[in-house]
């Protein structure tokens, strides 16, 4: 064979005794990085400043857990149900995780990024851009994604991401842009709806810089943690195969408290 | 129809512009922990310390990439490589974490757990227990699983991991008994293996009191950065449906460098 | 690199022009044979012959579908209806096949087998060693596999399996065993359970001689066809997002009627 | 609770001892039905006349395998290579099926049809249609489905299937399509490129009235019996976690031979 198979990858160097990613020994990351600088690092090469690092693990805080009802949980639980390993059970969550169920974010971000061209490009301001985006997509009957929840009209985890990033200076065009779609939608459509997780993560990772296909991902990661649970608590607490009720389920956990 | 499928959950409350994890309001959360404390805070219903914390941190960032190699990688980067969307190609990625790849963690701290029963049960120490195992084990021709590795003699992230567990505190009985199964070894077989990093993973594990059966999904979270990184790269950087070479790959990322 | 991960196969011979499976081109096979017999042949390295033929396709038939209340087709319906591409569906469904679904096929198949060799090895009859082995699951309160359904006690595809295997030949000592193994569970334990299908496919495959490690792949690819309807008609008929009740649905398709 | 989660499936009828597939009861199709019946079946809710079994027969038959180089057979062997269950290595093949490997059938499909569509809403022949086709998409710098292939240059499946089309009364206005493009191929752009195996399943489909959406679906069932059997042998005659090498392997099975 001769060797035109052969490929590069600029992630981790692995040699005997050595796990050096991007450059940083894996041992002089350990107990100084956040978890969620590595997966930053990991992904842009670079550790993020301070700034940065604390956006990010906010936005996956944000998305830890959402009770019972999302579809990936419901997914993760009914295949946990059947006696699956762990990371089957997980897996089938994570497939739950797609255009209509985590996807705004993305779509979020590239509407973001469209509105943002088009102002350039046309040398308006943004947000004119913005009102123009939900015009042309009102008249297509296209969805607008990243605004209205089922259930929250007020998401605190919207609000609280938006004062972080005024906080730590990511306050930029992208929030701006977020702002601009919601005041349109209220003028050109006639509804109040708020902005809501997926699209106040959208603009945060847009002002972070990050690749709108990455989205779903980070998403992913988040919820990680609640899939698991979740799975843990289906095999833990309940019997196989039983019927897993999508709504009729009751929160029997700690009261609500403060940090300490 | 009835109510009898309703069912439980002490996981999460949702309420209309409310989300309370383990009576935690998710905006209380957010700017405050880490991604890692909610890891813990949500598989264990209460926050952890900071000692806790920074253990789990550690933990997880020592096996966030581990290169080209593992399996896991190579099954991502295949399925990637097809088109498939990012949450298909994770998916792949962790169905590949089994009993030959991480699974040694669950393994090991079955292991430990067993060595710990037996020296309390027969009243004897924790390193004649240890002995013990690897004597019986080794009579039945089986597998001790958390020691060895292909490539490292001397894991710099299992040193790493036992310096911060003394520092931590957490250099309990289960380091001990690791230690005392690798003397075993050396004594009984006459094999001079070390600690691996899932041995030592899974030392601490027991040490913070977490279910063997957790410890793929603590391994899966890990190295999920790392998984989604290739895929990235992978769709990034590389010709759809080529043939990935399992061994023939050369690392052209950033020059080895200090943490500032 | 040197040719040392050079490996073999058996399977398909792939040159130019010519796709060769088992020693048989492709195209000799198109139109010859049914698809049944090409997972037998691919399993087995031989075609089956027209008996073994009839006696798979039977099995595969059987269980198509079961209606919407399983867990495979719930969790490929969950993953359906959040807009995912239908393999993400199919693999969700595939991975709720496991211990508490499906996955009585292959303890069944373990159990016995298990009969059959004990009554070899103590040269006593299959009838006295299958009630040996219900006496003693039941005083080590363990499962027997194959055996009660939920809702079916009389299970049409038990009795036509049966009957086919008589038929054609396959009512060998397995089938026998499973015969004695329902008896000796009446006796012993004083419950009149059925042969269930998954026990019925159980004694087929031993009488076919396939290696248990298979079972759970027979039953994946039998139910295949149904859960891609269940997913094709969640993405055609419902809403996306819909919450998905797991058992108060009603079936409004066609009535009642006899093949022609 | 409400019951207004109740929905409806008109796919199966289940009842106690009654599994009634669209009308028909499960114990009937059994001994009467192929299981490509039974797929054509649950999919269209009509049984399929004799020619029309045989040619989706033929089209399963066709893709059952195609050795060891296929990106989904590499994915599944290595999960399969960790010790994952049988499912997980099956869903990991599964999630390879897409846009740049399987995925050419459903984008062939939809060519086909709007090259059809085409002819009928500007009343031009379809050899006029398929050629302004190619070249649109010629000076659209895309990409036209199924047609070429890295290996084959005169794909013995390709033949197959059109002389079966032909023999069974499938060679309709698809089939003509199809050559057709091929033929404006050459003559537009230069190239003479064989129809592949993907775009004459493609033509069959659409002949056969089938959705594009569920191509996918088709040819993740006809590969299901290869993508088992590399998984099967992978775990029974190779070494776990072997490293796989994509292209250096040799076929060592049966000779070729004849069917008898």
């Amino acid at each position: 064979m001769s060797n035109d198979l052969k490929w590069n990858s600029k992630i981790t160097k692995v040699e005997p005794n050595n796990v050096i990613v991007h450059g940083y020994p894996i041992q002089d990351l350990m107990g100084k990085i956040r978890y969620s600088d590595g997966l930053y690092m990991i992904l842009k090469g670079e550790l993020p400043d301070e700034k940065q690092s604390k956006m990010l693990e906010a936005i996956l805080v944000s998305s830890i857990d959402h009770g019972c009802s999302p579809p990936s949980t419901l997914a993760a639980r009914t295949v946990a149900s059947t006696g699956a390993p762990i990371n089957a059970a997980i897996a089938a969550g994570i497939l739950s995780i797609n255009k209509f169920h985590g996807g705004a974010i993305e779509n979020a971000m590239l509407t973001f990024q469209e509105i943002k061209a088009t102002a350039e490009k046309e040398n308006i301001d943004l947000s004119t851009a913005a009102k123009d985006y939900v015009t042309k997509t009102r008249n297509q009957k296209k969805t607008i994604f990243g605004f209205g929840h089922r259930m929250h009209t007020d998401d605190p985890r919207q609000k609280k991401l938006y004062d972080m990033a005024k906080e730590l200076g990511f306050d930029g065009p992208y929030i701006e842009i977020s702002l601009a779609v919601k005041d349109s939608i209220k003028e050109v459509i006639g509804k109040d709806l708020p902005i809501n997780v997926d699209g106040a993560i959208a603009a945060l990772l847009c002002e972070m810089d990050f690749a709108p296909i990455l989205a779903n991902a980070f998403f992913i990661i988040a919820r990680l943690p609640g899939l698991l649970a979740h799975i843990y608590e289906e095999q833990t607490d309940n019997k196989p195969m039983r019927k897993i009720h999508p709504t009729d389920y009751e929160y029997i956990g700690t009261d609500k408290r403060s940090l300490k």
